[in-house]
């Protein structure tokens, strides 16, 4: 070990203080604590050596950009390093063994909101680029890290700037560190992402709220009337009824459903103790990996109006709210899709009360050409660290930065997964493999070298 | 007016008081609230003259029943009078347009918590006996008061006091003050109630919240299960769907139907100016007094579960609730309506969840003979008091007691109404029209003359 190199105590210790910062950025009472992520990151980027670090701030008042640069490889290619500082809410917190923002390391790996999703993933990127620079000096490529909080929260910030294609983000390729591994100590590339369209559906009844007693009956109730239109959105058996909502899936290629079909995977030990559910519920037909990473989903997250606390209120609510989400596939449009919602909440509206779709954001899904240059490079660091043949699969999540990169700045993305498929993201007891953590290092590390060789 | 009788300044002063007490039984954090007002409660029948004024304590650990009585009219009948000291939550707390504990008087109304459901309603009760007690030196009737602090929470403790049968009740009729004018101006004595099952849905998915990325497309999403279950039990057009629910219904007599015709009811200005709704919601064929006094009802009061703050939250929940009420008509049973709604519950489960029904609290609905002498006798007092011949409706609410007091004492319910249809119960800005306060103290101290005459 060059004494550059940092011990794994060093770098778990960094981990925990910046999982210590409560940096949720959908809540604005933790408005000061995403700050305090974003200064702690824009510290890490210039102890790592990295050049031109300094927040960026919102004109519009969203939470700060951090940018860091080291541009000193003349004729190598530039890389654009992504990953955001801010995390989910922790709720419900009585399901967390230990307390989401106290690290706790257990059999392994390391617990608290964010370990995997993202910070201990970006903690990875700026380490290696550290160790390397540190370690000899300089890099082989140029590197520019830009990095967000905004993620969980509409990631509006980082959609604008990159927009504006400002000259910081020239690059050849964005290196993005917020998937997952398919399996423990199987090497993956993220090669497809789904986009999402988050909104809520308002639904409104009488002017005031209504006694069910005397109302009851004969008074419109707006949670009825959102019962009827989630059902009316889709159906028992998971089948999406939203008109036109599947005109322009493009399907996977039999290579690629071939390639799905070879991955080590046992559907019955997924339901048991990874998703720990009863039963599979997916559009009928469709296999998991189709329903997972091929086709679109509706989602409804939550139902505000009412009253939901202990005892009983016989409220007949003025309003309802349901927060609901459509993952998209390739080539749905988000606008269409906003359209196509809205539509089928207006047709579904029951008499009596009025709705409306509302979107929140949007962002189309990506697929990634697996014969680029950089990608094959991802793979082949992956594959030394890890011995073992690095596999492309597809994400049935969403990270909307892939696609504003490839349409502003013409880049692909290289989606080197650290995480792993038990991780807990967006749940309690949210987790990191340490194991994962520190080869994604050394693997980020020689990727780099193979990078700039 | 006699040295004895209160100044109208006097009696809103003591109402206003009362009003300030937030006695909101169902939410743990006001228990000593809801005790103050017991002690107040008893304060007030003490100063009015009552003997053996006390609270009952609940050796269940519920909230106190209060007693009192004076019981020197031998040979005169014996009056039960009830009401309820305990109110109902105050929110959505940004709606009031005066605090909902700080009783304001605007337009000849006074506006707080409480102020028609019960307290204000109830204090009419005492001032009434007071009055005749202070003004004549005793009673011509005898009279037992049992306040309890539960109405709005289950009522369990008086229900239990009530089912033991004391000697303490004994009486010839009850006296309930907990319903409303028909219009104002317009005496109304109340003879049907629709009685209530109050339960919860619960539904259950996996076993922890889920990334609906990750799971989104193949998870079961307990809310989306609970849409469908909420949508199979009542369809779009408001008709309930529960199997066997119709079964036992008592239609009205043609006679009471035809009574209810010659009301004085406007449908268009009650949807407009007092349902404050663009459309009525009620089952196909009914009439709206059928509808809210004679049919049963299914509605769903809040839906708990997942994420519904601010922001974005891709959350699929574990579980999700639904608070459900069903309102019940004669000749309804309590017990086969939650047996009815467990099966249908059980019956339009989806598969990937389980659901169950969980009945919370339950009471059967009454009808009143208005053939009764003191239903006769309340009536001719309150066409006295207001020149206007009093009408007989019934309620779509539910006053479980009166159940009850038929059940375990054999006595009919007299159900003088000095609430107006406009007083938003339940609902903010609850208000009480003070000229039917001071109408209804008159009016239930002519009542106690004509009962012992």
């Amino acid at each position: 070990m060059s004494s550059h190199q940092q011990t794994r105590e060093q770098l778990l210790e960094t981990l925990k203080d910046y999982l210590r910062i409560p940096s949720i950025s959908t809540l604005p009472e933790h408005r000061a604590d995403v700050r305090r992520a974003a200064v702690f990151t824009a510290g890490q980027m210039r102890a790592a050596g990295l050049d031109n670090v300094e927040l960026m701030e919102d004109p519009e008042g969203g939470h700060p950009l951090v940018y860091g640069d080291w541009l000193h490889a003349p004729g190598k290619p530039t890389l654009l390093f992504y990953g955001h500082y801010d995390v989910q809410p922790a709720d419900p917190l009585q399901e967390w063994i230990t307390p989401p923002f106290e690290p706790d390391v257990r059999n392994g790996n390391i617990y608290a909101r964010g370990a995997a999703d993202d910070k201990g993933l970006l903690l990875i990127l700026i380490k290696a680029a550290e160790r390397v620079l540190r370690g000899q000096g300089g890099l082989p490529v140029n590197v520019r890290f830009l990095i967000e909080g905004e993620e969980e929260s509409g990631g509006e910030h980082i959609a604008r700037y990159t927009a504006s294609r400002p000259q910081r983000l020239q690059a050849e390729a964005a290196v993005i560190c917020d998937t997952e591994m398919f399996a423990p100590g199987l090497p993956t590339i993220c090669v497809g992402l789904r986009g999402l369209v988050y909104g809520e559906i308002h639904v409104q009844g009488a002017r005031t709220d209504l006694h069910s007693g005397v109302y009851g009956g004969a008074a419109p109730n707006p949670l009825q009337a959102l019962a009827h239109i989630l059902a009316a959105l889709k159906d028992r058996d998971g089948r999406i009824l939203i008109p036109g909502f599947h005109d322009a899936l493009r399907p996977p290629t039999e290579a690629e459903r071939a390639a799905w079909a070879r991955l080590p995977f046992d559907e019955r030990a997924y339901l048991e103790h990874e998703m720990k559910a009863q039963a599979l519920v997916m559009e009928p037909g469709a296999t998991l990996f189709d329903s997972l990473w091929a086709r679109p989903t509706f989602e409804v997250h939550g139902i505000r109006g009412g009253f939901t606390g202990e005892g009983a209120k016989t409220v007949i609510p003025a309003s309802a709210v349901a927060k609901v989400s459509a993952r998209l596939v390739a080539d749905q449009d988000p606008d269409t899709a906003i359209a196509q919602i809205t539509r089928a909440v207006n047709e579904a509206c029951p008499r009596g009360v009025t709705a409306r779709f509302q979107a929140i954001h949007a962002g189309p899904a990506s697929l990634v050409d697996t014969d680029n240059r950089f990608i094959r490079l991802a793979a082949q660091a992956m594959t030394e660290e890890w011995g073992v043949e690095t596999v492309y699969v597809r994400s049935g999540g969403s990270i909307p930065i892939v696609g504003l990169f490839n349409e502003h700045l013409g880049i692909p993305s290289v989606m080197m997964g650290f995480g792993l498929p038990d991780d807990n993201l967006h749940a309690p007891n949210e987790k990191l493999n340490l194991d994962n953590f520190f080869r994604g290092i050394s693997a980020t590390a020689r990727f780099l070298e193979l990078a700039g060789a």
